[in-house]
């Protein structure tokens, strides 16, 4: 049954299928208040049967929506799905609702990488659905907002890539930078790991703490290589992501060598040009904190040339549950509906 | 200038006095998407001329927003005003408001309670407008809600006295507990002292931390004891604060013994019964986290008797910025406004 | 093979029996540096083979140190063993001990209830080895010294209960309360839980949040209540214990109302005239936040008499690990070796 | 009056010149179980007449110890004394300690650079004291024991330059990296800005907050480029610290490029061969979590060499108020006093 909050008609009806993490929680919150857009179902292998606020009581306002089953919600006639399982598992579903003539937004890494054999390296397995990577749009808007537009499949990015890309993306197009000088040392909140408990997510390991981990190993530095090849050049980037004691957010700080002579008020032009019409992305005058943008779908941006080592150093922050995942997926899911980008994404940050 | 975002008329004009602080900015971040009400102006004697987006990064949206002074918002033709200020500060400026038929809602501590004698006890100096205790109402929608449709000065409750008495009032409306048995043990999370940095709120001094304060002195007792009394009887009431390492949030576990007999499920009929209506509080079966309200209105509630020591334990949790200021702020403009009494605060938490 | 750090001969020798928890690993921290006592072994099922440093990376100094199973340790010629084992798992192993002539300290909770019916019905199962439950001993030395100097099976106390059962037993051994008015609001931190990951320890819950548990449930009140007995008088205590987003710490703030006449000096009288000669309980002349003992094994108290509502209020801190387990147990050693009773334990805190 | 807690006669004395901030606390917790020295007096201009237990509640132990001024600590006849003070503050002292034939190691950035001229470039004021920093040692023991055992003046490392000079060191002294490839990406507790409240260390600012600051000026810069200098060229070092919401610990994950062929076990070679005889660098198999080594005067090294991007990345942790400051402070005097290096500082980390 729909979600009952909103009493006016909507235009579009939308599901969940994996709605026992973070991100279909994320996805609950933030469609629950979206204008144009019911959610008819939210699925849950785990839960179903029971209700989605005995799951996760923050939302217990929902009290009428009950957790269904994958199958069941392929007989449900919705205009687009959100897939927020796991990697490997969402390879499975979206070709049966691509099928139904439905939209897939997937918010797992399955359909980012456009190559089988690269997912491979990296994921270490064969890709279950090849087939469809050739037509997956890599969801970040910023980049590929008229792809998307006729997308039947969106991969939604990787938090971290998301952070990275549109930090770096400015430099990459003018072709101002070195290529294979980059080096993105990010650090994320804890959710970016999943509601699963583990040891290394237990909160007395957590608390009070920080470490890096995945270092020259983490499934996003193809991702990012990947979005950031012009002319058939990719770079190699060098990422190491850390583990932050802190639920929400990511923040990368990135290093670049420029190519040629260079000055520091070139970088903020660069950055002001690529982003004067984004509504999600503010360029500051200041290092941003990883806490501005907490609950909202802002990506915040700060870029300084260092003339001392002649590096260009740049600060990129988002929440990860929002821009690097939920909030990202309904403004793909705006541009796919034709709809205004930010519909349902005006929040602005819960802070402090 | 009015913030600009949503463009289609809106019926009520409001100004925040005192956008510096965090009360301030947390009405900003709410009316920001309230689609019924603009913002006219925000005040800061601090950082006047400065742009609200300099002294709050997280709203660096509203770049149009100049901070002014008191005095000139004193000029402009709004229906309401919000009086974000310290304690003692609020007093000064009421009742030129009011005298040009501008609605007040303050969130200071300064017209909460009824009696001058009784500030002037707890807060230690003179009532510096005793003559407008008389008239303003204690904005409490639950209890008052009456009250506050017909008030031109509203008194926002503490963050500790809205969750402490939405625990206490259904037992007490049906004089079910002993009232001088009762127990309040709260703990608050830091942004509940405020904006100003100090030696208890340094950061390594909280973190890991936890602390009990005010102990048998806290001014928000005789704000509770008010609330809760019933025919001219006042409870005495046992009120301990402690300071929490995270930044938003209230949870105040409650201890009362009930009168004369009485068995265990009379306890959740109780509450069912006294909140069935209201939107802003839920009732839970599972004691509530404190984080499961973050960011949004709720008042979450649990209620056990424990048959052993014969006393019933309560457990309220609520977003101390929201429900215990800003959101229950415009909850009361709601209903001064005739709007409903959710419009603009429908966001749900934003867990975890 | 024994601990090769200090090269001087030990007098007394000791192993520890379950070495992968957060007990375990406090015990070796401690016990690596006292000056009277070797190691000589650590166990563990799970681990048994792996090198203690490989489970536990902050003790890699002790290199040479594996991890043998608790047959093995059965052999090992010692004067004293910890069993740092779940509940349930010690009272298979203190009688093997026991008869090989080796003392026994017991951190689980298993030989703290003198009791095999209240131990069943709270800890809802059958003692496995109530033979043994006459002879323990309750390991609160600043009780209980003179019994721990002559006990074989010393049931080192819970952690709640050495935070609670010091804050009142200067009142309750004068009979100075009503014994039936108790109610004792706990906050711990995580690692009170355990090191094993598990839903609500999983960090994204945890941090910026706060709850209470076991609401009249919790398997401790049993054991602070035969500690306040006098003269087969047993009070009721109210014991409701919360989570805290913190490792290490417990702070218990604790209600009585006194009998008879009361002034507000006696209380402190009656603390300083209680721990006057006690090295690990430090009486403050302000509340002490929980912090200041992190990594001691002190108890800081403050106690304070409430005129207006007749209660006394008394603050306690501890660190959970420490005096409420891992210390508190080389303090009953010490004092079974008639050792000095801070020998090894003089650490300071580390704070901030 | 001398701390009173070890009986048997100390072989040195010491005093502590600036008692009230972190650093001083942490000289008074280490020192106060170091076998072989006695601690005189602490200072504080600004609590002078107060008891040090007043100022830092944990050492409430330590009751005998009354605050006084530095001009009285002029007069005591100590060993050494220990400068806990702020930048530009120790330079005022250093010189009058010394012609009374008392060693001085001052834990202040005031004499670490050997250049006046780099002194005032990244300090922004002339050296007050510039005579004495030609023969100032730059107490890192591990580089520089010779020159400390023969020392009257001690400048103990910065904390990030501890971290960052120790996970360098091996690959330098080898030349085995290009010294302009080196990037330093660093995150630190709060304690490492001090203890003065301030709008940026306001706990609700930090908690579940991280952020990047002082980029490309950070003063440490210089400092790790005089270490890191080698046959009279030095690198130039990118340097980014950022604020972690933890209170102690510093993490360092640094990136730089071999010089010529390389291969992936060399690296662990080269920090073997470096450390092999260190007590206080645990080179580790796995990258070392910043708790790690909590309380302790531990630095946790891991270096990898990743043959895809071909870059080195070493991850480097430290307590910051140990071995970044009062612990090494204290291996310093030890050193000094020809006492062994370890001496009162074989505390294992407390963890978690």
């Amino acid at each position: 049954m729909a979600y009952p909050v909103v009493e006016r008609p909507k235009h579009f009806k939308t599901g969940i299928v994996g709605g026992a993490g973070y991100t279909g929680a994320e996805l609950v919150r933030l469609l629950s208040i979206h204008p144009e857009v019911s959610l008819e179902f939210v699925t849950s292998e785990q839960y179903r049967g029971q209700n989605l606020a005995d799951v996760h009581p923050h939302l217990s306002e929902l009290t009428s929506l009950e957790l269904i089953g994958a199958e069941q919600a392929l007989e449900k006639d919705v205009d687009c799905v959100f897939l927020a399982l796991p990697h490997g598992v969402s390879q499975k579903y979206a070709a049966a609702f691509l099928e139904k003539n439905i939209h897939v937004i997937d918010l797992s890494g399955d359909f980012r990488l456009r190559d089988g054999a690269t997912y491979q390296k990296w994921y270490g397995r064969e890709h279950g659905a090849a087939h469809l990577l050739d037509e997956a749009v890599y969801g970040l808007p910023e980049l590929y907002r008229n792809a998307v537009r006729h997308a039947r499949l969106v991969a939604n990015p990787g938090c971290y890539p998301t952070a990275s890309i549109l930090a770096l993306w400015p430099l990459i197009r003018e072709e101002l930078i070195e290529t294979h000088s980059i080096i993105i040392d990010a650090k994320s909140g804890v959710t970016g790991a999943g509601a699963t408990p583990r040891a290394h997510t237990h909160f007395p390991r957590v608390t009070g703490n920080f470490s890096a981990y995945g270092i020259a190993t983490h499934r996003h530095t193809p991702e990012i290589e990947q979005a950031l090849s012009q002319n058939d050049r990719q770079p190699v980037v060098q990422f190491t992501p850390h583990l932050l004691p802190v639920d929400r957010g990511i923040l990368a700080t990135i290093y670049a060598t420029p190519k040629g002579s260079w000055h520091p008020e070139l970088v903020n032009e660069v950055f002001a040009r690529a982003y004067f019409n984004e509504q999600f992305v503010r360029v500051m005058k200041q290092p941003p904190e990883m806490k501005q943008v907490r609950g909202s779908n802002y990506c915040d941006l700060h870029a300084r040339y260092d003339e001392r080592t002649g590096r260009i150093i740049i600060v990129s922050v988002i929440d990860n549950l929002v821009k690097g995942a939920a909030g990202q997926a309904i403004q793909n899911m705006n541009i796919l509906f034709r709809l205004k980008e930010n519909c349902g994404l005006r929040q602005l940050p819960v802070y402090p």
